[in-house]
């Protein structure tokens, strides 16, 4: 396999996820890079002006830009949307990438703990993953297939930009506040992650046959609205905090502005993820839901 | 005394704290004031555009823009400016109030629990406080003195527009989200008081000899900041969450940027409050400190 050479570590993405555009800011000031003197290291700061205004965007979610037709698309005038074309110079197009893998710093409201998301089900991202559990027992891999979104074929995701990646989703933790501890395990995340590159390419990754837990996406849960299309129940204190824990039929979800309790209706047992993200509101998303699969995973 | 009658609860005073936005919305669905048939209990959604827009504030701070002055002054044409002095169609003025108590809902990213936040130290408002702490024992008893705020001499806060009246501060909760625990325990600290003013109006509230501790505010501590100005530090890991729990000379309180520590350097024992709320990052405010005092109150 061909070396893993040039990688971004992307923050701020999300204006007002404040926690990777420190790490980038205490990255840069600290010689991190010389830290890893072997791989070319690039530290992107995504989405300045968002983050200058504590917001998750402008005027659309960056982290929705990287579509072909939207890169194409010179009529698409918004901030993120030339941000997105601007962001080629560092990373390339998709057609001819100018980076081999892309790590991209997020945060949530949601309980989500330390969340790696994959984007694509390529072997590498795979044992990957395998390897960050081994070193973080307590992490999650979710894994989001481009037909999952709502682009069909292809991901808008930033890390969609080279053929390898992940981002790393940790929660809860408010929008616009930075924590230590928050910092220390998406920082953590990065050296497992970039120690993990250095051994592929010199092929002396240490043989690890744990079959791993996935979080597949499977579909989004929209909150309940009233005749004017205005939200009108909010996430029952029981599914509150229970990301990653199986929702089963009859399991309260929601209460509603009278505070009656709705459950969960359907018959396939399914896990709960973004529950209560601050950031789908507007789309009236109350949590997204998962298949929990085992993936077969031989680190060799 | 005289019976208090007329009653504001008021929501969505920060735009982005959802709470009391929702259950102002709650109460008016669930015919609320019907409850209460003695009293006249006025539902006030604060600040309605900054809600909409997801924002504490369009161009201002509301819940620094009742100063007499500032109510007085024409020349202030900010979307608050101009809110502050609409309010007072219901509130009235401060030589001239319409209402005889306010109740004003807040949350906060700090993990400040249940707190109450009395702005004026009349013996009502102790009286109350003490009730609420009858009923919610691990609430908590904040007293803002007007000399503690930005103008020396009389608070800036809506509750102000009152005599009487308190602000409730529930976290930790991000902004932009709502969750069903924070809702029902803001409600019953409403219902409580509700309840306290009703019995105080018949003269027939129960006896109570509970001293009780009062946080007062001293000052607030800024984020250490370079040579430009820009915060280069975060709340040390081990400060995080820990709100009125006491510190002393030596303990941690900032991590800065090349991950050294800062501890705490007064003699005095202080007990934070307000640790690394997000809407105090714009002014480089860290956290506040208050002093822990005992109130003799004999509810009688």
């Amino acid at each position: 396999m061909k070396k893993i050479k040039n990688i971004a570590i992307v923050g701020g993405t999300h204006g007002n996820e404040y926690t990777g555009a420190y790490l980038i800011r205490q990255m840069a000031q600290n010689s991190f890079q010389e830290q890893w003197a072997e791989l070319n290291i690039e530290l992107i700061m995504a989405n300045p002006q968002a983050y200058k205004k504590g917001l998750r965007f402008i005027d659309y979610d960056l982290n929705r830009s990287f579509t072909k037709a939207a890169l194409a698309d010179f009529s698409l005038s918004g901030y993120e949307a030339n941000r997105a074309k601007a962001l080629m110079q560092k990373l390339g197009s998709k057609e001819n990438p100018k980076m081999d893998f892309i790590m991209d710093m997020h945060t949530t409201t949601s309980n989500m703990g330390i969340t790696i998301i994959l984007a694509d089900n390529n072997d590498y991202n795979f044992k990957l993953a395998a390897y960050i559990q081994t070193q973080i027992p307590e992490c999650y891999i979710y894994y989001m297939p481009a037909e999952s979104t709502m682009h069909s074929t292809e991901h808008c995701f930033l890390i969609a930009m080279a053929p390898l990646g992940l981002a790393i989703e940790i929660g809860a933790i408010p929008n616009g506040v930075i924590r230590h501890d928050i910092n220390k395990k998406t920082q953590q995340v990065i050296d497992i992650t970039l120690d993990f590159i250095n051994q592929t390419n010199k092929g002396c990754l240490p043989k690890i046959n744990n079959p791993v837990t996935v979080f597949k996406h499977k579909k989004t849960v929209d909150y309940p609205v009233d005749s004017t299309g205005e939200i009108n129940a909010i996430i029952h204190q029981d599914l509150q905090d229970r990301d990653y824990q199986k929702l089963t039929k009859g399991d309260a979800i929601f209460s509603t502005i009278e505070e009656q309790t709705i459950t969960y209706n359907e018959d396939e047992d399914l896990y709960p993820v973004f529950i209560n993200e601050a950031a789908y509101y507007y789309k009236k998303t109350a949590f997204s839901l998962t298949e929990k699969i085992m993936v077969k995973n031989t680190l060799n």
